[in-house]
């Protein structure tokens, strides 16, 4: 085995990657517990090679190949081809494909890459961002609709992406265009996203609003978000506000939370989420509490626990275990270690 | 292209792995002679990332991918999600992905990684491993029965594994549970694994005793065996019982063999096999001679032949390929190399 | 991240890859104009890992894993086990995945590999290589007839090749033999590929003749071809003919072209091609332009635009997108950017 030394060096190649790996009950109305090994729970599991390129007079090129990791049982996660359909088997750069080119004006990037308007559902504006039965995703993501099942509420393949450079006094801004490659006729245009983010921060605030939409044949998928986050003391205040529309059909959410630093090593999080729906499932509550314990920079370990509440007839929403009652809820617990490379 | 230095250093991500290539000719009573440029004749071919991190006061975490490769032809290995079903498709981490707390305690492993009772069929017990055509496996593996074909012999996912620490003078020891992960009902146990294995071992003896046991719908999965191994001048004397059980089947093989070292650079490999079949296929017996050259500590030259006789009706025992008359047999040549980094 | 040194060691691994993408525009008769998000305009993209470690007495061995990257959406590209079948799914190392041993006397090298007679078609012999609207494969690869497909015009698995050693005064040469690995019977050989290329070099002459021929049941695939470029101040000139026969069917082409210095950073491209059709398909032509400009030696833009012309009734030769009217043409523009690693 070859080592791969562990500094720095520019026009280098990095190695990297994460692992998260927890034990997780759920247990939802109607349905017994379920125990799991899971992956995710605090963070993306992620393998990847990246690297940059100085070409001088302010000029970079880069690279980043990154594939999804399931830690318990060693497969990968799926692409899409053409932003429509889901592509698996064995280990994809699914999570991120990019050739980039950046200066002083920005940063031009080509591949697969995440859409703008997911930059508002991470840990930047989320106290769980996606992972875990915290996770933004459970009330902020699309319920598939009319035949339309999105895969660009989180990233989309052939898109050319712009980024503003650095140095704009805290402003920040992402636009993308990515294409679906179908071929002629009334489809033609099928699995086209186009989306833009722009935001703000300082030390201590951040603020951003976004928006993405989708052409798809069987029902365009728009999703609109805008977050906020303010450090108070010992405490990241959080507050998000999403729309995913497919066609007729709509659910928007609100959330409140905080990551709130309790010691040097350990972090409570806390975010309560509350879905109207229209044309499609019902209204849900969602509620999370987590901490996460730092045992170095690269490994920590945390807990979770949350629980979401079906209105009305709804059985739709869950935290990996759906109701079978109307009007059900959806609960879960679950330990883990995470640990970076 | 970047190298990645061959020092070692403490919180490193390794980048390892091993090929092994052979010419193979096989031939089996009723067939004609066949010949393959193969895998794996001496040592299971694979590509890796791994690594550790200290984390001050006894406490270490690592990660762990490897993968399996078909060096004739580029492809990977098979997973199983759910210790039932067999996945594949592309790269997967299927031949361990795994994320590991340890300490003073022992270890502990969460993930895709070896069975217990899988310990003992390696080159610690078995002169030949799990590797060409004499091969550990083709005696010492379950064989189908009544709808089961276990995926557990070897490995398992959803797996929670400790491993006992060193310094307990000679003994070791490893238990795991693995989750099958299936849904409510009859069958929700389908794929759950238990095993332990223990052991003690010195500079010349090594003795482990192990057992493993899936639970499977279509008929539980147990597997059992006893190994020892003792250094008697420049030969490595080894013997191995082994059980295989599914349903009302039985299978259960007993071998003595050793590893001899002639040279300073060579090492013959003996190993004679009896299989008791109940319920299942016929008896058999296996023999193989082999010869491996190092070149270096990464890299070696070597050649197996091998040749099994089925008894009675028996036609289910071979090399790699079957023979079509009843109590026939089915032998093999190989010639390769093996290179690991 | 552990980031891999960037200097070049004896015995090292080394993790290696080129990205290249592209924004391309092509239309055929018939059709309405497409734009896609591209790989691969100028240069293949992939990822690998390789290796070599020196034996003494002049002996090494080495190993080359390499996988195809799909940059726009993260996929990798498909291998075959048995040179007769496509096999996809994740990533493979379906491009190289080679262990081999090296000496004074040569090279033997054992896996997945080139064909011997795939070395005429890159850019020692065509101005463009296989890649982007220029690339020598649309002329010089097979056009699949009688149910045969050839899975060998590039690659080929369980292959065993030789390689000249270098100090012959010029002289080059590769012999491979690849097994299909089939079953007894009529078609045990399917998928059986035997092939060889010899050359000469000098500083600014280059020539090589090769042929490989592959067994199919359903009609045997034979490629053929002899290549030669002359450096003629800032110009390469270059000249390649090749033939493609599965069973009674043949389609022979001869390119002209040249790449030329215009500046230190910039490379002009040219190439036209005239292929003749037999049994299959019909007559057609192909030019194309391009130009490469160097950024650093690891990263160049580019830019590529080319027509192909059927003749007669022909609607099969195309740049990306197939014509629907008789003898109808097609044509592409794009302009990427290629990084290596």
């Amino acid at each position: 085995a070859a080592a791969a030394g562990a500094q720095a060096q520019s026009g280098s190649v990095q190695v990297f990657g994460l692992l998260d790996a927890s034990v997780q009950m759920l247990k939802a109305s109607g349905t017994e517990r379920r125990y799991f090994l899971n992956s995710d729970g605090n963070t993306s599991s992620r393998f990847g090679v990246r690297g940059t390129e100085d070409l001088g007079g302010g000029l970079k090129a880069g690279f980043w190949l990154e594939s999804a990791v399931t830690v318990d049982d060693g497969t990968s996660g799926a692409t899409s081809t053409n932003n429509k359909d889901s592509v698996s088997g064995g280990l994809t750069w699914g999570r991120r494909a990019t050739l980039q080119l950046s200066g002083p004006w920005g940063e031009l990037r080509l591949g697969r890459d995440y859409v703008p308007s997911f930059g508002n559902l991470t840990t930047s504006m989320h106290p769980f961002g996606t992972n875990g039965v915290g996770s933004s995703g459970l009330m902020f993501y699309p319920v598939p609709a009319g035949g339309t099942t999105a895969r660009t509420q989180v990233r989309a393949s052939n898109s050319i992406g712009y980024f503003l450079p650095a140095g704009l006094g805290g402003l920040y801004g992402h636009a993308m265009v990515a294409l679906g490659e179908q071929g002629p006729g009334a489809t033609r245009k099928d699995g086209q996203l186009q989306g833009v983010r722009i935001g703000w921060r300082n030390d201590g605030f951040n603020a951003s609003a976004a928006v993405s939409k989708t052409r798809y044949a069987t029902g365009n998928y728009t999703q609109s978000n805008v977050g906020a986050s303010y450090k108070w003391g010992p405490a990241r205040l959080m507050a998000l506000w999403g729309e995913n529309k497919i066609g007729v059909t709509k659910t928007t959410a609100t959330m409140v939370g905080t990551q709130w630093e309790v010691s040097a090593q350990g972090e409570v999080r806390f975010a309560y989420t509350q879905l109207k729906a229209r044309n499609v499932a019902s209204d849900a509550t969602h509620i999370a509490l987590g901490y996460v314990h730092d045992l170095s920079k690269r490994t920590a370990l945390y807990g979770n626990v949350a629980r979401i509440d079906n209105k009305a007839a709804g059985v739709r929403f869950n935290v990996g275990l759906a109701t079978t009652l109307p009007g059900g809820n959806s609960g879960g617990v679950e330990a883990g270690v995470r640990h970076s490379f």
